[in-house]
């Protein structure tokens, strides 16, 4: 997906609130603001909003000299999200379809996002999530091809959401190779984020050798290009893989929450819905 | 009000949706969102948010190389709040409190602005402004100035609000100076728009002498900075005209909807309410 017009303004919100979350001094902030003035006159045609978005976050690193400003931020989602746990599992325990009800916790974790919309209450998202019909909903394909796969690509996004994604990964009863992002960037989840809840016990993390909020391959290390094309299916989470990944063919299955009028408008479904989308599946609002 | 950094992403935003309002080539888009880029480099301590929106607007006049690109914008909101005034007379005729509910009108006729949310749905919002107690309430203020002024100076704000400000100056029952502003910018009313609706029948009609979509005191008219001075009750919409003159000392009563989070927080009032707001009185959330 390319990067809209409407995008700008965007981008600018997510520096000026990474300025404002992370304590920083007046001079701070105003090199943090000029930097992505003049980075948002200079956007290369065709570049996904999540490369922008990675070289927003970039500017925030150099003028913090921090490279990770988002490790609290990040903490605090994990430590929330282990929080319910519990009743997330026992949601689960008693769920008519379990891989159903596994789909929609993770993509009610996908809320976990400090791009572009900050504010929420955990526990409300994931009532909301469990009881409201995916806008887009390939989850008969999913059932069929997780069928005949003998193993998952799994493309994480955010830290905390990692905890949500950990009752998929146990319900899809398949091995899976879990990947984060290959340095910090926003709030995603990266090695250190995924080890600290453990996820080395439940399946194998790789990077993908970027820093960018998404997954654009000509970028990703060589290894992980391999991984990517030889995978029998892919489940991505959240906007960020699906901005990079939309155009690219393959047996990828998209898991998020519609959290943008940008992304709404791309994939053919309301601001607020939730998708489980397979390539050339949309739902019946979209006009093309 | 100074202006905010959270300000940035909005004027930018604005220069964006005006861009694709009115029907521009990708190279006008460009330039236009190149400028506004540029003006946010520099914004000197100080200004309003009104200020930095009349120099968003004047570069969007420039690219386009037209004079009042919103001329069509505000022919619709005046024709849309026209054909709700036989339905909106009705209201007041049944009102227990005349005066009360031609300012919660005036207030809904506030909506009509294409700054920071140009989405509603007319009627709707009458229907909820009427029902909704105001967050800040100076009615009793207004009525006892009202009874002691001999006339009353009231600023406008938008086009098509003067529908409903019509009705509230029907109900002042007294001599009313109706205050424009000094050239088009934004949707805000001129007096070509006053004209228009015949607001000459109804009130004297005087500009401001600037194309700030608000009063900044020192850029207005020696005229109007008489008039301004010497009148006994000044009432003045929107949050154009708050953001310029919170800090004016005067008998002025501000008629708002809060619109924007930048205001809900320095006006003390959350955003979605309404407000009738004399000099020195807050709502009882605002937290100084």
């Amino acid at each position: 997906m390319q990067t809209y017009i409407d995008c700008y303004p965007c981008f600018l919100r997510q520096a000026i609130e990474a300025a404002q979350m992370v304590s920083t001094t007046p001079t701070q902030k105003q090199d943090i603001i000029h930097h992505t003035l003049e980075l948002l006159k200079h956007i290369p045609e065709g570049a996904t909003p999540s490369e922008i978005g990675a070289q927003v976050h970039q500017i925030i690193r150099e003028v913090l000299g921090v490279d990770d400003p988002y490790q609290g931020v990040k903490r605090d989602a994990t430590t929330k999200a282990l929080a319910l746990l519990p009743e997330l599992r026992m949601i689960l325990d008693n769920a008519e379809d379990t891989l159903s009800t596994a789909l929609r916790l993770s993509i009610a974790g996908n809320i976990m996002d400090f791009g572009p919309n900050p504010d929420y209450d955990l526990w409300e998202v994931v009532m909301r999530v469990l009881h409201q019909p995916p806008a887009i909903d390939a989850t008969d394909a999913l059932r069929q091809q997780l069928a005949e796969a003998d193993y998952v690509l799994f493309i994480g996004d955010n830290a905390g959401e990692t905890v949500f994604d950990r009752l998929l990964i146990e319900t899809l009863a398949k091995p899976v190779t879990y990947v984060v992002r290959g340095g910090p960037v926003i709030n995603d989840a990266t090695m250190a984020d995924a080890l600290e809840v453990g996820f080395d016990q439940l399946a194998e993390i790789i990077d993908t050798g970027t820093r960018i909020p998404g997954i654009v391959l000509s970028q990703c290390s060589p290894d992980f290009q391999v991984q990517f094309k030889n995978a029998p299916l892919i489940l991505a989470k959240g906007m960020g893989n699906y901005e990079t990944l939309s155009q690219e063919y393959g047996p990828i299955i998209f898991l998020l929450q519609v959290k943008c009028p940008v992304i709404a408008r791309d994939i053919g479904a309301p601001m607020g819905s939730t998708v489980i989308k397979a390539p050339g599946e949309h739902s019946e609002s979209k006009t093309r």
